[in-house]
This record gives structure tokens, C-alpha cells and sequence, in this order.
């Protein structure tokens, strides 16, 4: 791409560093930030800027914050007791939209996968025990992909956790809302069935 | 989306105003950005502001441009006798990227489309016709789109442009290379026909 500014030309190179932008789409984005006014741009870049500089790290869950410590680990109504495992910041931001959780988190910052590198040091696997231990903790949910990488990372920690006095448990796989039986692959549809749930349970939890 | 920051939630709103990008987008990329180093970002958030803070239009051909003049008008090597009519900066880049042409633009800002309320007013119509009429042009190259608004607008500035000394051509319009010609419209493949060219310009041109 040949421009006639410098100006246009960092902002467009810029943009096109992002995943998933490409030249074009930096391009079309910046011509559209040209068009508004300078305040909200300045806005827009400020706020990005100022995320960058201040954005912390919950020193408890690990979590995305603006303090020491995250909003939900300091929200003294949340049951303190119950701690669901992720692996980014995206999944506790995907269960928090479904209201249904009212425990704390703990973010591992990914799974263990011996392919990419990444041991159980690289993890948060060590803090996480020492909350449990440490913490009066009760139960610990599993929220992690459905991989290999997932379920090795879940019989990880719970062997280091033998002998301490936690409920381990894992969030339902299955056939999802609105999906359809003949899609389903058949490890999802076989383990839907060995793990079915009697329909008092179902209706109280999927109506 | 429930977020446990305000620096992140206020980072995502802005990212999302950006045309084509949602909020998971958003959130992609601003978790994208955390993961940078604060330098980088800074120099991402800055070069933006700054480009819409500084960013000019060339008083000739309106397109975007550092100075009073765009490093095309100024260029001296260029043929500024040549002028190559579009719509939006994108068509100059688009038309630059090619290496093909070197003459001069025109950025009229749009195209005559009464359904969108854009008149010859709300472009830069008059001041073509006195780019031409000032300036030594011998001819005026229409890049516009092949649809009814462009083609308005061509007849609209050629009727402007009657009696005025210069050859007025428009891009040509046929099968593009690599196309199939079982997929071409009807249009297309007619006018490909009837605006037939000899072999000889062809290969000169097309090889």
C-alpha cells in the first residue's frame, strides 16, 4: 500500500499489528477514526493508553483489575468458599455474564501443554494450592477446555490436592441448548449419556 | 459483558465503536494489548491521536496529506496534466498501489447518489471544474464506480465540462484477470465485448 501521509501510514501500521486486522481493515478503521471529531479520538487513544499504564493484576485470583485486589475477590456477598478455575481472564468474564456463579475465580493463565512449552511452573498452579490450603476453601470447580491440555491440567492439580479437604468438581459436558443430537460428535452425545441427570435436577437447572 | 475493571471495560466500549468490530473483538484485542509492552502501546495510542490532531487535506485534490499539499500534487515528476477522478482517499491508494499511473487526482468525496441525499454540492464538483479550467489538463481519467450514481456523476461533470478543451476517458471495464467468464454478468461480458481491443494493445498491456 502506497500513501500519500506519514501521518495515515504509522496509524494504519499500527492498527495492522493487531491479531486479526489486516492492512485493509487498518486502513478503513483509521479513515473512519478521520471522520469523527478530534475529542473522541483523543478520548478513544487515551483510554487505551491509560489502560495499558494502570490495568493490574488481582495478587489473589490473578484476575484483570484495578486495584490489589479485583472486585470480586474483595465483594464480601460472594460465596468465598466455592472457587471456579479458569484458564484466561475471558472465561471468568464469559461465566460473569451468565450471573449463575457466586463464588471467586482463580486464573491459571492457560493449561498445561507440554507441546507449547508451557509446564505447570509457567501456571498459576502453585498459588492456587496454597490458596486452597490456606483459604477455607470447599469446593473447587474445573472450568477448562474440553482438551487433552484441559483434563491433564485438571488431573494435575487434583493429585497435588490429594489428601487436602476440597470437593473437586467440573463443570457439565454435554449436548448444548439448542444444539441437535445427529450434530454432535460422539464423544460429547456418549458422555452426555453416561453422565445423565435425573429430570427433577434437569428442570429446576435448564428451565 | 460484565467486566471486573473499568480501565478494561472503558477500553473495550471504545474499540467497539469502531465500525465491524464487536465487543468479543474488543475484548480480544484490548487483552491483545495487555499483553504489550506499555511502550508499544503508548506508541500505538499516540500515533493515532496525533494523526487525527495533525492530519490535513490537500487544497488540490482533497486528498488526505501532512502539508498544504499532498506529496503527489507536489511531486514535480508527476504529470500534472493527467487527472485521475475518484470517489475516497481509498480509490488513490488503491490506484498508487498499482505503480500504473502517473499522473495527478481528484478526490471528489463521494458520488452523486440523490437516494443518500449527496448532491454535486456536497462534493467537490466546482472545484474539479476549476482544477481544469486553471490548470493546463489535457485529459481527465474517471475512476468512479460502475454503478448508476457513478455514471451520473460523470455525466453530470462532462456536461459541466462541455466546451472545455480536454479529453474526458473513464477506466476500462471488462472481465478482470483470473475471472471466469461463465461467472461474469451479463453486463460486464457485453461491454467486454463491444469495447473489444486489438491484440496487440493487449498483450503490450495485459503481460
Amino acid at each position: 500500500m502506497v500513501f500519500s501521509s506519514t501521518l495515515l501510514e504509522n496509524a494504519v501500521n499500527e492498527f495492522a499489528k493487531l491479531p486479526g486486522i489486516g492492512k485493509k481493515t487498518a486502513l478503513r478503521l483509521v479513515l473512519h477514526l478521520i471522520k469523527q471529531n478530534e475529542k473522541e479520538v483523543r478520548f478513544f487513544s487515551e483510554s487505551i493508553a491509560k489502560m495499558r499504564a494502570e490495568i493490574k493484576f488481582c495478587s489473589r485470583c490473578h484476575n484483570i483489575s484495578d486495584k490489589e485486589l479485583c472486585n470480586i475477590c474483595s465483594n464480601t456477598l460472594r460465596k468465598q468458599e466455592i472457587l471456579c478455575v479458569v484458564e484466561t481472564i475471558r472465561d471468568v468474564i464469559a461465566i460473569e455474564s451468565t450471573q449463575q456463579f457466586n463464588g471467586i475465580y482463580h486464573v491459571l493463565g492457560g493449561i498445561i501443554s507440554p507441546l507449547d512449552g508451557v509446564g505447570p511452573e509457567q501456571l498459576q498452579i502453585d498459588s492456587l494450592i496454597e490458596r486452597v490450603q490456606l483459604e477455607k476453601c470447599n469446593e473447587i470447580i474445573f472450568a477448562l477446555s474440553p482438551t487433552i491440555q484441559g483434563d491433564t491440567t485438571i488431573y494435575y492439580i487434583s493429585k497435588k490436592l490429594k489428601g487436602v479437604p476440597v470437593k473437586i468438581t467440573t463443570i457439565a459436558r454435554g449436548i448444548a441448548f439448542g444444539g441437535e443430537l445427529e450434530f454432535a460428535d460422539e464423544m460429547t452425545l456418549a458422555k452426555s449419556i453416561s453422565n445423565r441427570i435425573p429430570v427433577e435436577n434437569y428442570i429446576v437447572t435448564g428451565s
